[in-house]
């Protein structure tokens, strides 16, 4: 904290001498200072990001979260989320400098990357990427490119609870699953044993429909029933690769499909958030591995990938919550759904209406 | 320019320890560090757009501009839209916090307010924003609530010349408005002559117009006439109160109305971005006059008006190119417009045909 | 809902064929479609927006408002903010036209115009806009500008209960407000007083305050003062103009004070939204009224009314939830709050605790 | 053309009688209406761009293209720029729609799909993308799931000259390129060569480069002239799969590189508006991939290849105007740059000089 002081101004509060004294072109192109402003507001806005992080990490290290806090992890992700969207759009301003005004100055970083942001390199690993799922830039890891202290910080890093655990942890705690004699997930098993047996029935019984048609449609069944039998760990087959706890993924899977009630309604937004966030990940790496395609070509590193395919990979291979976009896979019709018992159903409410009851 | 070196990195080459030390918050609200790195945001884009000023200005400042350098005022301007459609979008990320957060750190401000912001009123200075058309606060002047030395370093920017008045000038030099005997002014009075003198005939004529409708069109068409007779000086109403000199204003419709001739394309691209600017800044004050009604509520200041009466007064006030805006009025039909004489319109071609046809 | 069909295909499913046979320019000039295209998609996503409402209102007319039902009215007034944002945005489309272009067409429309969208119109009522609360257009109700029949439609619409006293009756039914002996309006009262008194007191006593500051301190503290009479309905002050009920403001304030305990939190988002929606509404109408001016010049209507100067007018004039905007005027902060007695609060928790501790 | 009528309505203008009686929701299920208008109004954006694409292919399609035609084209891409900004982000709307939401009317579509999609099939395909470029789904063209109809319009649209092959020639008619004894590609190998051996001089040279970086250097070196022997179709490589003729080819990179000069304004500006418009739709197909894969999860369809996949092979595998992206490759600094002759220069520049001149 700042030390108060009765003359307080616009400037000294938000440290413009030091701000706006910190841009230091190499070169005397132009859209250098273009270049160095758009990367210094994305380096604040991380920081922003990793700030709100703390939050949402705190409160779900907690032993508990009570209700109350909710709240402020939904607040911090949505603002992150916000964020992030804002990003995305930013590199449009980017997309204002030619790549021959680019030619102007791209000397001067030599080794120097944005490949070396450490408040990038932090969230990602904070959110739960690791590191054997990293891609390699020409063949090699990503720490290779960094300063040695940097990699050291990075491991100090890596070596708390990811995001993503936190939220597995959480969610794995999530008292309805199991309540009182039910188990959602012996109902939930049941529901779909069900309705697959009865749209097998349904098809096979269908008189209009062609004999190709019929087979194809028996044969989606088939598959979408060896799909679930993995979910269920049946039939044999391999388990899925699910980065989340068997309990986590049940509750994930329970607050989805129960999401009005009201006990559900911020923890089904809380997961919202969570893949809005990873995709908004993915989106602005692969705007970021088009931009990189515009401005350089298709020149060759040294090693042989380019930063366009580099970027384009991580796309698609650095995400962290994908299991929660997975789980649309086993979602079922709402009219198939188990019906909760009442038992759980009340108490998913609020206590005011006991007492209103009672007035009653 | 930093010293170039070989062991630059990232961090180094974006100042990064600096820039990401420069939070202090004065509270312990979680906010706060928004508040911060939001305004941070907004100082140094504004640094890039008047750094794009400057070169902007710098063109527009000498005796006179090669169509060569259109292209960069052009690409500057446009940069400028876009950072000002991004700075109306960030405040998305201001409205993620709500009036209670708000209030958690508003204290610490004291006397000091984003009024206080020297970029922003260099940026109107330099536009052209005159002391005089300034919207009082509280009844005072705004520069009432600088210090001391900021009041003098605006005072000196004032001195030089504004945007505004550098594109008047360029404009007033056009070449085609008067070109071997050809008057664009002429041409053009006689054509708004004919037109309205036509268009009273047709209603007059008109058989099938009821008596109301027909005075209602001629009482529009009267009014249009007594607008023209202001533009061209005649029928002793008040002068319209342009801030270009005429011969501005002439080329500025001029380049609307044959913005096709190759000559005129990017002059015309030009003072299209200018008004975008303009609008754009409107709507950022506007934006930031219902964010302040929202954040603030009607909570009166001392003397009365509040932040979100202001800033709206000043979304409407504080325009600086109202003189491109108005000449819409003085638009007429492309099927009404004065033809070009072939002498004209040749030379604002490319002479590349004259040797294609040559060659021919 | 149209027949199903077994050759159910893109193009029929979403009435293509009628869809896109819809255009009809009445010019041949290249930016009426442009112009055409723009409008229907705006009355499509007004049309969305009212669908949207008709959910929220059914849920908020209902006797008793479920607390499994409140999701659906906050999905739909997200959905409906993001609608908003979109069209606010899709004006960039139109600006793509420039004035001279829009010239060559708009004299097709005659009579017609913008004025005349029935979707919005109907917006408007429903949301809450009161006949009375209008702008006049060249000093004449704006339906005036109707057909008789779309009069007609809008008077039977006027009739049905608008959005926003729906929700003021569904705030005023908050249970806390009142509870168990404990009455918020009381604390609340109470809390105001004790901090006013401390202020005046602090400042009072400070010895580092010079005479002038000390004085303009009090004067803002005795503007508070006045302000919080008003709304306690004391000092003989006139009552503010609230469109709410009384305990409708009190279950509002309630809300944005204690937001985070579990059953406050879904309704501080729902008023947040209708707040997002508000002030989203003013931000189209003003970026209206600007590409007015910028198309339109500054060209008078036959009353002497421009556009503009009307679209800017009801940016400010025709809000509806301005309500909880001037709430923000009566916050006090944080560490002010009255703490609310343990058996409110713990009201307010979900009941699945309960039996947690039971297991315990 | 529609009829001219005096009792003209907004309605009867819009069409609105029909396009908001078009929506046939299938199901009961609420988010149906949303998914349908969405839709709708992506189709309605789609006919504007095919509208816009038909005056660029108009003008591109002609013998020789004025220049005072290519404000036009300009224009129309710029607007079609901005719509699929508008796309891209449209797609927000439809994330607000939740998986299990989607699931309860999805079975309705049945074999209908966005595949069927034939305004966007004809922007592909007028654009320039070829059958044998395609991706397949699930081992087959996309055609097999197009009506009979359908398939024959496209193979009709397929006949005709696409835009970037129009472009091409449009490019290859470039006058600059070969001028006066002036040849441009001759005078740009030289300048490379030159480069490449002052380069590899000065690496070697080098005495505090250490060993590795020297060979490093040296092998980034021998990599470029590589990549410049295959442009300039020496060293026996294989020539690069450019999909522009080699004269056209040589007058984008002629035109990137002297875009200050008054005649290659504009040009420039169009080429640059090719390659955004070829961005936003690789963004927009990825974005769409993200969103099948939130909404359907990793559901497989019969053929094993889910719409996630596809989506995101298209995003990378049809794009048009990669000829444009894969010329940054070779740019070379601006002071390496040849000079343009004074003869070449001065024809690039405005008639209107001259006679500026004369009466000076």
């Amino acid at each position: 904290m700042a030390k108060k002081s009765a003359d307080l101004t616009y400037k000294s509060y938000l440290g413009l001498e030091t701000l706006l004294e910190a841009q230091h072109p190499l070169s005397e192109a132009h859209d250098e200072t273009m270049f160095i402003i758009l990367h210094q507001t994305y380096e604040l806005w991380f920081k922003l990001i990793l700030f709100e992080l703390d939050r949402v990490q705190k409160v779900f290290g907690a032993k508990s979260v009570p209700d109350s806090d909710l709240r402020l992890v939904s607040a911090s992700l949505s603002r992150s989320v916000n964020i992030m969207q804002l990003l995305v759009r930013q590199l449009d301003i980017m997309e204002t400098m030619t790549p021959l005004d680019f030619l102007d100055f791209r000397h001067v970083f030599r080794s120097a990357s944005g490949f070396q942001s450490m408040q990038f390199r932090e969230l990602e690993v904070r959110l739960g990427l690791r590191h054997d799922d990293r891609v390699g830039y020409d063949g090699k890891s990503f720490e290779n490119f960094l300063p040695s202290e940097d990699r050291d910080a990075l491991h100090r890093i890596m070596k708390k609870p990811a995001l993503v655990d936190q939220v597995s942890a959480w969610l794995a705690r999530t008292p309805f699953v199991e309540m009182g004699g039910f188990s959602f997930w012996k109902a939930y098993r049941k529901a779909v044993v069900d309705m697959i047996a009865n749209d097998r029935d349904a098809i096979s019984k269908s008189k209009r429909m062609p004999q190709a048609a019929r087979e194809a449609e028996l044969a989606k069944l088939k598959n979408m029933q060896l799909q679930f039998d993995q979910l269920f760990g049946e039939g044999g087959g391999e388990p899925l690769p699910w980065r989340f706890t068997k309990p986590a993924l049940q509750a994930a899977l329970l607050i989805n499909l129960y999401r009005d009630q009201p006990a559900l309604q911020v923890p089904f937004q809380i997961l919202n958030s969570l893949m809005d966030l990873d995709e908004l990940l993915a989106l602005w790496r692969y705007r970021h591995a088009l931009m990189a395609q515009r401005m350089l070509g298709t020149k060759m590193g040294s090693g042989g990938s380019t930063g366009h395919d580099y970027l384009a990979a991580t796309a698609s291979k650095h995400r962290i919550f994908k299991d929660l976009f997975a789980l649309s896979t086993f979602l079922i019709p709402r009219s198939k759904l188990p019906k909760l018992p009442k038992h759980v159903e009340e108490r998913m409410g609020f206590k005011y209406w006991d007492k209103a009851e009672d007035a009653a």
